[in-house]
């Protein structure tokens, strides 16, 4: 896709474009004694076009039940979120719980209950602690203000060491439109079809299906095209509110101003997966692996993807091992269409292999590319013309040490008399 | 299946059953200074009914392809086996190496090339240092021996910590037969109609399509219930092989003495099977993974692959944490169909999870049981009646870090100038 659109960073994250408030706090979710924020609220202060897509998982989270229903029947104007608990496989009492959190947020900000969006994060299998949450609620909704977007990309972090947020303004036909949005990933993150959560604010004007059919488009090519750990979370959510506060007229579909603005979320989108690949759960790098002469996308996705999930070789790029061999042996076990005889792997530019053998490229150049914080491989099968590409990362010793428990957590639930 | 034979172990490993003999010595192919075993052959004394299975990586190794093209023209009579290079994205020259080495060991037995089985593991990209192995040919031969069985072995191993053999004697019919086995693996080790390096030898007597047939059936429900760390080899491969010298008639397909042999042999394969896992790299723990009441046998083998496969749930293996969330997380992203609110999880026996809600078992209960070397988890779908069972292990951070690098083979190869 070309640019035709040019893309000004500014401030605000998810309270950039006109009318969106935001507002967060601390209800001591994971643990009353903990001060970092958990619990966060977005406003439009008018209704909104919305889309959102969600985890493929066949085990979804209660407020991800909650939320599609939500969403078929009514229009959004509000999203509420929490770290600390996924209120997952927590039967009709977390889906009781879910609606009770939108019914006051609802009625503290004289909306109807189903124009709250709910997503909730953290761990799977613990009834939410409502004695904490639903005292907070009247506050939650009295904070509201237009400057706090800050403090809803902070709220919803869980394993992530830095908070992701990006706001832009672009130019669509004659009017100035600003995008924000937030995001939370770090573990758990796999592409299929879903993502982590993230939350999209835009004053732009355009209708619930042309908005639903540009985030689709745009998570395909961003969220979906992501892999840390292989693990698809049972939580993973997308929201993007549309409240056309920016005055501009209607985007109509396939117009120029529709390329326009879903260039404009791409860019948005793009960079909040990225983000989440660069935090992921102590990742030291960023690998983007592309595949070339697929003969045909799902090859070259099969292909991309193996590569990207192999634990050995997300383990010697750990190492600063440029381990061509591990490479092709994922290439191999892919289950796409690959002639060992005609593969070529380029690792920051400088050929690995090629025709599936050793290049002559000192090892210590492929070495040097390796041990940055970032680097391409670029795998070509020479079979046909098509092409994927996939942000990954490597896996370290941390990554297990740091998934070695959750125990705190059960502990703490215990504490509660939840469990 | 009932248990109909009384397995009787013995010693002697692959030289067990009668007539066959074995050696091993060290050729330095990893590097020239060190002194362990890496170059062994097994040896009928008659010409044998064979089978096989190999990877179905699409890229294969040398020895693979060779092998597979020699077992379609002729018998086999001796299996020559390296580790320290697994002689494979090596073109032409691979190729060209393995054919030498065959022709060499050929000609010192007096039987012909293609008589002989070939089989590698140990680094991928990398020439065969044949300077060092050819000239070792034929003191390898010359050493064959009725003794030898556990030389093969130790052999074979790579990052293996311990040798994984095992014979036995069952009665067939009113025959004594003898089978014996060894094994190799530790990493790349993943269920997928595919295995490790595993050598069988048996003086049975039954044809080359009835062994095919038995060897296929038994490697689905041993090799291919294995997984470690989900990677495929290149290499991977099992040889059967049956000279008939324990002097039974011939074994009749689908006779009573053939399903006594299916059962010997799958006792034999399971045990090595097993092993494999116990000591898959730096493996703490054997968790076998049991699905039941999946709609169609296909579902159930999706949900204990991903449940096997997790690298979140083998983490909280490797931290004792009796982590059901993370399980029904895996479940829930299988592709198989599944219902939450039906999904019933044990472990060791103890309910941890049912109706996919928390169970009132204490956590410190079911923490104790995974606090051990090894248990099951059980998984219910309540949707029909299909069950797949699977061996896993957890994944520790120093599988991590010890795949971290293979550069030392590197920086060996250029010291030997083949890269």
């Amino acid at each position: 896709m070309s640019k035709t659109v040019k893309i000004n960073k500014v401030k605000g994250g998810v309270c950039a474009p006109k009318g969106f408030h935001a507002s967060a706090l601390s209800a001591g979710i994971k643990n009353p004694d903990d001060p970092r924020l958990d619990l966060a609220l977005i406003y439009s202060l008018v209704p909104c076009s919305a889309a959102g897509t969600f985890t493929t998982n066949r085990v979804k989270a209660a407020p991800v039940k909650v939320t599609q229903a939500y969403m078929k029947a009514d229009s959004v104007q509000a999203i509420l979120s929490n770290s600390g608990n996924a209120n997952a496989c927590t039967g009709i009492e977390g889906i009781s719980h879910a609606r009770q959190s939108a019914k006051v947020i609802a009625k503290e900000l004289g909306i109807r209950q189903r124009q709250v969006a709910l997503c909730s994060t953290g761990v799977i299998g613990l009834p939410m602690p409502m004695v904490r949450i639903l005292p907070k609620l009247p506050e939650l909704a009295q904070n509201l203000g237009p400057k706090n977007g800050d403090d809803v990309a902070r709220a919803i972090m869980t394993s992530d060491t830095t908070k992701k947020e990006i706001s832009i303004s672009v130019k669509i036909g004659d009017h100035t439109v600003k995008i924000g949005a937030c995001a939370k990933g770090a573990g758990m993150i796999c592409p299929s079809m879903a993502t982590m959560l993230c939350f999209i604010t835009t004053d732009a004007h355009i209708s619930s299906a042309s908005l639903q059919k540009t985030v689709l488009e745009c998570v395909d090519e961003s969220f979906n095209r992501i892999t840390i750990d292989g693990d698809m979370s049972t939580n993973d959510t997308v929201i993007a509110l549309a409240n056309g506060e920016s005055g501009m007229p209607l985007i109509k579909r396939n117009s120029a101003e529709c390329k326009q603005f879903r260039e404009a979320l791409q860019h948005v989108m793009l960079a909040m997966a990225k983000g989440l690949v660069k935090d992921g759960e102590r990742v030291t790098k960023f690998v983007t692996v592309e595949v070339k002469g697929a003969r045909t996308y799902l090859d070259a996705q099969k292909v991309a993807e193996a590569v990207a999930n192999s634990a050995l070789v997300k383990s010697s790029w750990n190492g600063n091992d440029p381990n061509w061999g591990r490479i092709i042996h994922a290439v191999g076990y892919s289950r796409a269409m690959v002639r060992e005889e005609l593969i070529d792997i380029h690792i920051g530019g400088k050929a690995a292999c090629l025709g599936g053998l050793q290049s002559k490229t000192s090892m210590d150049t492929l070495r040097n590319i390796v041990s940055k914080d970032a680097f391409t491989i670029t795998i070509d099968l020479h079979l046909g013309k098509a092409d994927y590409q996939i942000y990954s990362s490597d896996l370290s010793p941390e990554y297990i040490d740091f998934n070695r428990s959750e125990y705190a957590y059960w502990k703490q639930a215990r504490k509660d008399g939840l469990v």
